[in-house]
């Protein structure tokens, strides 16, 4: 992979007028200026470069149950943003550009079980959203379909139990972005036999918030009322502008950059390789400025895990708004002291952390983007009482939710695939 | 109430540039173009004015059980695009702008209730949508509050059984579209003990269909799936683009009309009235240009009754498509043959026909606004097997999405309040 100036990606322009990116073809995404107004947050205006890439694409995997022990059907794939270029992706991973083959290379794998009429029944299927402050209103189709016959595995796809993958997500950027997402829809009865494990409070706890055996602290209801007061509390209004001319951002010939040198960049790269649709492409890549940090706190609540999930407002989210991990953010772009909980998460002590993993988000828009995702069990440091824009609520309850769209959003999403790693 | 000009609408003013409707202190809402493009449908490309009203209001009815019957708290309120003047409403229902008071209007009675904290507890708090044709991206915060303690009804405020209020539909344009759509917010629950009725095949098959006694075709989970499936075959992009020079569309110092005289026009009003937060006050209205006929086909199938949803892209939906009734349109828009099953419904003999009546839409932004609804049994005349686009689901089945936003849109949420009617 090389870098290329923005002015000379094959198959892309620049818009003589806006400054947007465009592919030739019209299609695969585009990338353009957002300006953003909030009633909310130290900073209630600001523009933005943002990805637009309004077709729906397929995240799916196909899960087959041998012996009783639940098998998927994962690919090892190069994205040209990965810093360790392969990471272990889903089945089907695919644009609808791809998969229509705009680029008029070679056909999808295994796309006819996430089409229709399918062999195969399907256990999820529900379109969820990705970076909310990176993509414009971008949702994916997650799915998860189930075979009964064999499926062999073509060149670069492993049938691997999915305990042994969800393992590989405690391995630093082993396992892509998108597999973490279709992960964590699989559906709340494939957890629901859980064996309650006992040793250690924590680890018995955990299993009763994976499974459901145990007693949340809030009814459905009541985090459904929190999360819609959440949504009616404040106003973002978001505005596509052109590209060129952004307050704050600097436009060169090469990149686009934050004047600060914060938040991200807009690069050009060329791609060679043999195991994609099409063996060579070129292409624009968001270039996140620094290492993010992700993390749920979590805490034993009458015997039950519970994840102090944030209801978070993004520009680029359909409905401005999704529930989001504790902590997400980029410390760097933080002079002072950052967002609540950060200081807590990045400085608890070792035998808090349950997990601590660098995982990358996606490697087909995003250059070397790496975040340090934790679970860090709070104990008594965090009370019961948290603030309005807070809620507690079991990892069943996440399940339960991401039956449906637009209510946990990517890192979310993210780190309860990561929790169950632990399981 | 008199009609003005637009360009003489006292607070009210029309930008230079854009052409765009704005009020004077910024809120409210303001009317905008909207360019529309799909890979869908008989028209690909269209623009449009819209009625953009990003902030969220409060559609509450307070309930309480007296003696083991609902009662609901509503209020006659004037409307001025009601054609009668007053209807129906919910206790409170008010837009953010009204209820902090922009206007500088007296307070929101009863807003207490639906604020927090409050006394009572929540059955019932979840964003709905509204026209998707004529607002771009409008949710309403539809609650049911259940009190215990006595709470007085205010002038014109009544405390009146469910049962009673849900009867009244059946009257012509009594019943305001906010107390249907938060009607239709009831959770399943509150069906749960319902009696299935005896007399006649219909009437048993529509209590195991919202009471959820009986067994639906398609599991939920199918259903969702082929909600999922519809909305990701194609795109609608929308742009918001000036409200002057609309392709199609005439502007003149009065109005903004279609030069076919379809679909609506744009006009402005004055109105005085005694019983509300200010006593005068001007606006624009959208007047739509015919009366509609809003549709569910309902058939008995396993003998539970199932309604025919149509997966139905609007250009001001938030996410683009929500299940819909399976006809809901207007029929002066199709000068040739209208959308599926419209003649169908239209010319159903009168004993297939459940439920006929005509009902407004929110006065406050439409004028004389009527939509024929209808409930049409169709025996045999319409297979279980249907187009893709369409899926036969359970009363029950509706319930349990509305916990749920941009499920089910206004229309297919005005008709299921009005099944509850029959029942």
């Amino acid at each position: 992979m090389t870098r290329r100036p923005l002015g000379e990606v094959p198959g892309w322009s620049i818009d003589a007028t806006s400054g947007n990116l465009t592919h030739h073809s019209g299609r695969f995404f585009t990338i353009e200026g957002l300006h953003v107004r909030s009633s909310y947050g130290p900073v209630r205006e600001w523009s933005q470069p943002i990805i637009n890439q309004p077709e729906i694409g397929i995240l799916g995997l196909l899960v087959k149950t041998v012996d009783g022990i639940p098998y998927g059907l994962v690919q090892a794939k190069m994205e040209p943003g990965n810093f360790n270029s392969v990471q272990l992706s889903p089945t089907v991973q695919a644009t609808r550009s791809n998969y229509t083959r705009v680029h008029r290379g070679s056909r999808t794998k295994y796309l006819e079980y996430f089409t229709e009429p399918r062999p195969g029944s399907v256990l999820a299927d529900v379109l969820q959203s990705e970076q909310g402050s990176w993509f414009l209103r971008k949702r994916n189709r997650n799915m998860i379909v189930q075979v009964d016959e064999s499926v062999a595995a073509a060149d670069g796809h492993y049938w691997m139990p999915l305990a042994e993958l969800r393992s590989l997500l405690r391995i630093d950027g082993l396992v892509n972005m998108d597999t973490r997402t279709v992960l964590s829809c699989m559906p709340a009865s494939s957890f629901a036999n859980a064996q309650v494990l006992t040793t250690g409070g924590m680890a018995a706890a955990l299993s009763r918030s994976i499974s459901g055996s145990g007693k949340p602290l809030h009814h459905a209801e009541t985090v459904l009322s929190w999360f819609t007061a959440a949504k009616s509390r404040h106003e973002l209004a978001v505005r596509r502008v052109p590209l060129r001319g952004l307050p704050g951002w600097r436009y060169t010939p090469d990149e686009i950059t934050h004047h600060d040198g914060k938040h991200f960049s807009i690069i050009g790269v060329s791609v060679r390789t043999d195991d994609r649709e099409v063996s060579e492409w070129h292409q624009p890549l968001l270039y996140p400025s620094g290492r993010g940090v992700v993390a749920f706190i979590v805490k034993e609540i009458g015997g039950v895990a519970h994840l102090l999930v944030h209801a978070r407002y993004q520009a680029g989210l359909l409905d401005a708004m999704e529930m989001g991990p504790t902590v997400q953010c980029n410390p760097g772009n933080y002079p002072g002291a950052g967002p609540a909980f950060l200081d807590y998460v990045q400085h608890a002590p070792a035998d808090r952390v349950l997990y601590d993993t660098v995982l990358t988000e996606e490697g087909g828009r995003f250059y070397f983007s790496q975040n340090r995702y934790l679970l860090v069990d709070a104990g008594d440091d965090v009370p019961i009482e948290v603030p309005e824009e807070f809620c507690w609520v079991t990892a069943h309850q996440l399940t339960d939710l991401l039956r449906h769209g637009y209510y946990v959003n990517v890192e979310a999403r993210s780190l309860l695939a990561c929790l169950h790693s632990l399981w």
